[in-house]
């Protein structure tokens, strides 16, 4: 019934298999928190290749590629090669012997999980090499290799010697999971055996993915350096019935709201890279991009699909996430050099917000709080309140003031955890929440004996009004809760518990030096003191530390986002503080001066 | 009044600058929410060193280094050795010539922030690096350079030639901005010009730092394999008034909620290093980690300063970044190899949930939330409702029953807009929500014109009871609002903007198409189309994508956000469908069956 205009809806409609993006959204493979959890090893790759001293290709841009994808990677050079993004300055052969010491090294102490081929140089070091591999993995399974055929640099220079390219066909291809010749590299092996070989539309193209998986591996042709159409890739579809096509990064049918404008989508120039995977042939689709910073493009893409095999993907995912890795690289480059630039190999790293859990820093989220709000933190938690109130003489006026406050100030703060009950997900959080009630409304048993002890009736404590400092901060917590997510009421919620922790945690600690300025003996706040610095409070106070960091690491903030809790944990650090400046002053600040 | 027992009290009381965390937290200067933004070219540094094959130390490490801190790093390379975590097999150095060929093809081509030195190899070498540096940097400013003065490999191998260790000195460091020996190299360094000189204290390493200061440069001397205390640290203190003393990982005073227990904190074993920075002295003190991957520390060290002066900050606060990204990178290092194996470099790297911003992919976070839920999306704009409706054969019973339900929904999304409104913290947030209220509130209109066409009343419309998935619908966007931040309840509301505007565009094209199933002409419904294929609905839609997309690149999501997110926008969406069921069978839906 339907005739969607929708750009890809032939190919959509068409009985090749279509990888659609909702089984496989481009950065799926990438999807973690941190690169590394929990000190697990990385997948460990190496690379076998030139060194590029501007650092856009060879094996720099091999090992940015690993890291940037989370892998280790480790190298075995072949060559060092003085360049920069405007060409090749020179070449200094590594004897094979050396080329191999490094290999050898490599291979006797770390797990390998994938290889990475590129510029060989020449016969003597290829055949090194393949013995090296063949005779290291022999009764085991050698891992995934990846052949970039590196043969002339873009800017033209020799990277392999001509005699060398037999090795590479005979020697290499056959231990390779996959190769990944240009369009001059597959037409310069193509020739070696049906001499005189072009490559000139998309159908040369799967004539040499063919023919070069003929020797032994699967291969992808590049297509960079061939121009095609939707034309071209429907006219193909026509003639080759069994292809599936992948096209991310090109719209979808559905998703008419997402288009940019008509022009640049009718008949986009498009880059079309060719697999064959034992006669299973894939064409992976996507924009052509006009950019200079083109430098290092097949040493990132090898590096990519062997991060992926490395990471345990398919090969067809492993290419799939390779070309949209590279792809976004060329995108997203910055530029460096006056020539053809490197590629972004960083497009998708972040840095985290909150150092990693350590040892000697287990709280490191809430060490960045308070960390944050230092002077705000200190004025708080070294209050003269405090300071009066651990040598026993706190006048009692302050006192009661605080007391009668705190009592309305707790309503506000069960209702808080009622309202962080009411915005949770799971069970275990509604229970934690409610469990924190209940422990207020113990809380409120001890201000009431308090008051019984100062002589303040039950009904004088009710009916006591409000302060300014008291809306201020009761209604401030209400209304994170109401603005924000949990988390956000959370940090809120934060700089109570953890501020009287503090408080009776210093109080008691200083208690127990010799000649203590803090006085527990007929101390009339001594029952204070003991709630706050005893086991049962001490147990919340961990139990919140716990919850913070716990939370901080399974949904990692944004900068932005801490941000937000930093100024939310600040501010409430700060209407403590003026809490307990209300109870020094007796309400003054209530007055208008 | 206090007498604190924390720790550091001493320190912190003591008239010495103390350079506090509050001031510059361990991660500051790596706060970013992306290492590299809209294309800014990163900072770049260049390494002049040796290779390590197993990618641990060398050039391997400074490139992983500079990229983790979100620099460019280019190489110079002046040996290549072959080695692994347990030790050198071999060193291949390379021709002074084209260590100098690669120099200057980095330094002709890509503007250099910062160098890094590690492994010179011998004199030749050395002494031609430096005429090379010279030369280019006649008549400029040449830019920070850190020396590591790499002598001998943690196994014991010699990586300097001794006769090279006076051109180390008389030529590398007058030209350098740092100079980072260990304990056995300072010791070698001292000893060139006070014969004999070693390290045994906190003191030693203070002589060492000033009397290498003396060849020109600043001089951090490394601490690792130096046994320091809380006591040594005090006593220097004492006897060097002018010192400052930066305490990372280790407790503050107003933390004593955070110690972990007092076992491991009362006499801890420490390491310092010492920065005379031109008779200006620092300590940098944290805890000593018993860790066997220290494998490219100093590596690590060096080239994460380096980094932190390409960036821009002073070296006192370049040095602490390094300190602490190193001491990091020890902490959480995963085990590669059998020996010593690697630091993790990427201990503060994550990786982004959302692919960056093309000119193909203008919308990435709407396309992936697509993307993630198409099924689903499909069966909502593909809906036999749309199509019958676009066709003039939708039931008359179906639309007038969706317009009736779609009266009350329109309710609850005003509603919910409200709510947005009232969880917004900027006016152009408030702004944006009472308009849409607003619009929503002229769309009733439409709605009542549909009905009275179709012979349905006012009182009727609004005496119609609600359906259960209006209900379901409605109730689900007001939970979703109090539930969460107004990036989720964002979320939520978005379905129904997005799937309209979907709809809309879809049979518009459709009906322009030759010999099109869509009928214009005639179609009791064309009003319904035309209100959302028109510019004011699209230009709405327009809006609502930038928004998204906006908050998507301010506060990109952690993946369990992005997962939270995807949940509610496919629960919308499922919701929408369901919404056009129950029009289809007549709200047959909420009988029992």
């Amino acid at each position: 019934m339907r005739a969607n205009t929708s750009l890809f809806v032939n190919l959509v409609r068409s009985k090749q298999t279509i990888y659609g993006p909702a089984a496989f959204p481009p950065c799926a493979p990438y999807l973690a928190s941190s690169v590394m959890v929990d000190n697990e090893p990385p997948p460990a790759i190496l690379t076998i290749a030139g060194s590029d001293s501007s650092g856009g290709a060879g094996i720099q841009a091999d090992l940015r590629t690993f890291a940037a994808l989370g892998c280790y990677g480790s190298s075995a050079i072949t060559a060092l090669t003085a360049q920069n993004t405007t060409g090749v300055q020179g070449v200094h052969p590594i004897p094979p012997e050396f080329s191999l010491l490094q290999l050898s090294s490599v291979l006797s102490d770390i797990e390998i999980h994938a290889i990475k081929t590129g510029m060989l140089h020449d016969t003597d070091i290829i055949l090194a090499i393949v013995q090296t591999l063949k005779g290291h993995y022999t009764g085991t399974k050698m891992p995934p290799i990846v052949c970039d055929p590196v043969c002339v640099s873009t800017s033209g220079h020799t990277l392999l010697q001509p005699g060398a390219i037999g090795a590479l066909i005979n020697d290499v291809f056959p231990i390779s999971t996959l190769i990944t010749p240009n369009k001059a590299e597959a037409e310069l092996l193509v020739s070696s055996k049906y001499p005189g070989f072009t490559i000139s539309s998309l159908e040369d193209m799967i004539t040499a993915a063919t023919r070069l998986a003929e020797y032994g591996s699967a291969c992808l042709v590049k297509g960079g350096h061939i121009t095609a159409s939707l034309q071209d890739v429907e006219r193909v579809i026509k003639t080759h019935p069994q292809v599936s096509v992948v096209k991310d990064e090109l719209l979808e049918e559905n998703m008419e709201i997402l288009q940019v404008g008509d022009d640049g989508l009718r008949s986009p120039r498009l880059v079309v890279d060719v697999l064959d995977l034992g006669g299973d042939l894939t064409l992976f689709v996507r924009p052509f991009i006009v950019s200079e910073n083109t430098h290092g493009t097949g040493c990132t893409l090898s590096s990519a699909i062997a991060s992926g095999l490395g990471r345990g993907l398919d090969l067809k995912s492993a290419v799939r996430s390779g070309v949209m890795f590279t792809h976004l690289g060329i995108t997203t480059a910055p530029k460096i050099g006056r020539g053809h630039g490197p590629l972004n190999h960083l497009h998708l790293t972040s840095q985290l917000t909150i150092p990693k859990r350590t040892p000697s820093n287990p709280f490191p989220f809430t060490r960045l709080l308070i960390q944050k709000s230092q002077p705000v933190w200190k004025q708080y938690v070294e209050h003269d309140f405090v300071k009066l109130l651990g040598q026993g003489i706190l006048p009692k006026e302050a006192f009661t003031y605080f007391i009668k406050q705190d009592y309305h100030y707790l309503k506000y703060y069960a209702r808080a955890h009622g309202l962080l009950a009411s915005k949770s997900n799971k069970f275990s959080d509604i229970h934690s929440a409610a469990d924190i009630i209940l422990h207020i409304l113990r809380e409120l048993e001890t201000h009431k004996s308090f008051c019984a002890h100062f002589g303040i009736t039950a009904d004088e404590l009710e009916s006591t009004p409000q302060s300014i400092s008291t809306i201020a901060y009761g209604s401030y917590l209400i209304d994170i809760g109401m603005q924000g997510d949990p988390a956000k009421l959370t940090m809120a919620l934060l700089a109570c518990l953890l501020g009287y922790g503090e408080v009776g945690l210093w109080l008691k600690r200083e208690a127990n030096m010799p000649g203590s300025w803090v006085k527990l003996e007929g101390n009339p706040y001594l029952k204070w003191i003991e709630d706050y610095s005893g086991n049962d409070y001490q147990a919340a106070v961990r139990t919140g530390l716990a919850k913070v960091e716990e939370q901080a690491v399974r949904d990692p903030p944004s900068p932005a986002r801490l941000q937000e809790w930093c100024e939310v944990w600040e501010k409430c650090t700060w209407l403590e503080k003026s809490f307990w400046d209300a109870a020094m002053s007796g309400g003054n600040t209530t007055k208008i001066s």
